[in-house]
């Protein structure tokens, strides 16, 4: 069931084509490397989903909601319901699946409703979505009227939870997960919009994943960059020394300033903060979906304007850039 | 023009996909290759028969001919002529196309009308021709019905004569040339039936022309293999110390009954010797459309049974064989 | 124990340097290939060895033996006798070790005997033996005084005898055997004699064997190869439809007259027969050091001109090229 | 004589052999890259080195100093310097080849009394120097009686110079440049005391560059590390937006104190910052020997505490860290 051969067959023929001299061979690989582990028994699940049928009525444009014109009796309601706990945590969303109500972790809703207003329209665009997670936001850009979507995320879990969604709202839709890292892509300059959002500070080479976004753009695209930041001037940058947030593999928190000079340096144009703001523990929480600790434990209980570890409270900066 | 995005797009979800891991990289590497030479001239001239629209009376089932319901004019005829000997020479025919009769150094027909009855029909199989040059016995595997033929040969010659014809007689016809050697294909067991004449005795090492051919073979598929023989029995092997028949590259010249014995050894069952028989001067030679020496000039002007090498004038045989 | 560094620093500046920008990662994959199974155990054996000091007294000229000026102990033989034969079977031989006599399955000195009288003279030749086995003929070599014997075969319990003779005999010997197969080799141009005793059957592609060992031949360089050959003329080659002498993986044997041709084919220059013989049950044979079945147990019962296969019994030829 | 063969014998046997199944394809391919363009040139130059022997009087202690006991003629130290003048631009020295004075843009001799007091004895210890230039430093570094020391830099002409240097001091002094960069290097964890000094700022992933670094040392080992910096505290960090100094490919110019941090997020312990200073013009400026600009062109003119791009004077420091 994980099969790529409906992207290949689109990208033969259109501006994504070069990639298919690396693709193949790069997923295959990822497939050899994930054939143990909870990977049998999620593939068990997903199989399961494979009796519905695509969503008469689906809403994409102020939601991800799917549902056919006959609802799901009860019974079958709590039977998806308990399909979908399989796939437990759910970080991004929420979903409304056919009467199931998946409230994750995150209101990941509140974050495109920051975003959009500073984009280009995305309607007729090729658009990559860079660490995408289960996808959220990429079915929020075919609500966008967006031509194609690709998300990039090499997380298993996040496969099948992306899969299980695309059943239930229909294969059909030209939006595709591939469970990759953005440095196993080769350059394409053949994307009108490119995403990269919550990715940045988790790479050790900041400057290197920003070239690499720049490499997949069009030229006039326009790139669309959030991150956690700090608040200062131009040169200011904090590195954890270990983690923040309790999160680990976290490396370089640029002020927005400072991460707006770095796009330049990059020789991105037009270069915009568009948003900034304190993430709330009502955006991020743990949840029935997502029965693990979430930012409340990780801000300090006397002050929750600082993490445990005593840094700035997360927060996070937007800003849209143009490739020349 | 060359392009092989519809390949890629009509294995991406048939029995070919496993190709889709290697294919691409290859033949990237082959256009990298072949960017200079005689190419950019070539390739201008295959980009003047876009024009011409697919043919409307086509028969592949007898011939290899195709023509409009209206024909061309005389002088349309003639424009036609010159443009199709700018890929002189031609070796492997006769074509029929649009009133010109390409006379081609081999009468090909002939060696069908030898192959064909031995066959399982080919009606519905994947097929695939290794070392097919430009391609003529394909249009009549495919007026066998076949449901896809490929091809492979590395030369960029028999590829522009190859697609001349297919963009005459119809670009959407499934079949494609691949400008490859058989060694640079990853197994498949895909296809139903595998041809490779006039191959091996160009190859240093035929025991691993076999397996190749074996690997490329579905189980219960059909290996038809024609290649230059001698006289004798099981034991009996030509290796000419320098050319035959002055070609050059040539190394073994097995007795039919020792390629019998060699397609057993590498697992074949039901190995049949279906044909043999001397080649005419009838059936190769010198023509207006391949003016270099051929056939005739290769045999020893006293002793038309000999190559001026003085080894036995060039005899073949056909075997089929199975893969269990 | 498993260690190359002493023949990489002999060849840093000899005449075989280019081989250091491959072989060092061909023997370290050899070793990642090779830790488990017999090996642990063997190299558990090895190590004991150790305390043994390189012998007093060795002759290569006549023999493979070595010795003390003070000779072992009846109860110190006995215990390298035992250790001797935690590597059985023993195939090529006789090894004289401090007493203890190595009665090898083959009498590998009667065919150094057969070869030694038509060689160029090895003193202070560069020496390459491909399929050395346990390395008994390169000790010969050594014997006749080459300045640096260098033999190739893969098999881990080859390298374990080899190693084992090599601690006796004395670690300083310019003689290394490297446990690959000579397709793992870049061409060194470099030997100047080059031996293939007993391999060229065993190869699916002899052309390519032979060329593969005219790339390690200097100009002007000796090859000498011995191979199973039939009686008969230039077109005459035996192909085994399964086994040979209860032999897998046997390929091509052609005649003397045809493999002399075949060595015309690739080159090689003053290719002459120096020796025909068929190989007696006294040559090879089991003893205590192989208990395996051998030469006797693969002839018919009742007539040992054939193999049980029915073939002809085993006969085998020495010729001598020279690459111009 | 670009010929790294006596590297190769000298690193068989010791700590640094497991760059053997690397080195030499990376340094064969960077012969390949550098075949062209001044290279036969320099070679020419090269080989007239070759006649001069070892000298016998060698200062590396107090500066790099060398002489013949019998001092050259007038006339051949005018050839001589003529000779080294072929190599120009010299940027790092001083050095004092029999009598002729090479007057660097840098006084290297000026960081090496800065540096060294700080460090741990050199004497008896492998030693990499990254980014060594024409390996200035490494003189030094042997005049400290390092037992190995390894330079890596991938210019060709810093390995002329070196090599120039190398044959008037004496080839048998175990110091090696290796024209690579550091990326190029498996990890070899074998060196006592690893050099970094002017690199960090040309990197476009400083952190990557650390861990790369460590790498290299083993646990126990000690970094050096020197690089520009800015004033302030632990989160500041200068990214120029394009020159600094003139220079181009410059990215991260943090803090010393943020530089601390990093090392410590690395892993590194015991993290010193030993030195800090402002680089003079009577330190960094325009000779005889490298007369193209330098430093005094690169300042504001009417502020020489400013960049003439208004980025803060060089100034650079000094870190000492331990691999746990």
């Amino acid at each position: 069931m994980i099969d790529f051969s409906d992207f290949y067959q689109q990208i033969a023929k259109n501006r994504l084509s070069p990639w298919l001299t690396t693709l193949p061979s790069e997923l295959e690989g990822w497939i050899q490397d994930n054939r143990h582990g909870d990977m049998p028994q999620w593939l068990r699940v997903l199989r399961k989903f494979a009796s519905y049928e695509s969503a008469d009525q689906v809403d994409l444009k102020t939601q991800v909601a799917c549902q056919y014109d006959q609802p799901l009796s009860a019974g079958l309601q709590t039977k998806l319901e308990n399909l979908l706990q399989s796939f437990h945590p759910w970080r991004k969303g929420p979903f409304h699946l056919h009467g199931v109500h998946i409230d994750t972790e995150w209101r990941s809703d509140w974050k495109w409703d920051r975003v959009l207003p500073h984009l280009s329209p995305l309607k007729g665009r090729y658009v990559l979505d860079v660490g995408c997670g289960n996808g959220y936001h990429m079915w929020r850009m075919l609500g966008e009227e967006a031509k194609m979507v690709v998300g990039v995320d090499p997380s298993a879990l996040f496969l099948m939870q992306f899969e299980t969604v695309k059943q239930l709202v229909g294969r059909e839709r030209p939006v595709h997960l591939l469970p990759l890292g953005i440095e196993q892509l080769t350059p394409s300059h053949a994307f009108d919009t490119v995403f990269s959002m919550g990715v940045l500070y988790h790479r050790r080479s900041p400057i290197d994943h920003l070239l690499q976004l720049r490499d997949q753009l069009t030229s006039g695209g326009e790139l669309v960059l959030e991150t956690l930041v700090i608040d200062g001037d131009e040169s200011d940058v904090l590195v954890p020394i270990d983690r923040y947030g309790q999160m680990r593999n976290v490396w370089f928190f640029p002020s927005a300033k400072a991460l707006k000079l770095w796009l330049e340096k990059c020789d991105f144009v037009d270069v915009r903060i568009v948003d900034e703001c304190v993430t709330s523990t009502d955006e991020q929480r743990s949840t029935a979906w997502m029965r693990n600790q979430s930012l409340p434990d990780y801000l300090d209980p006397n002050d929750s304007s600082k993490t445990i570890e005593g840094y700035p409270a997360p927060k996070r900066a937007i800003l849209i850039a143009k490739k020349p």
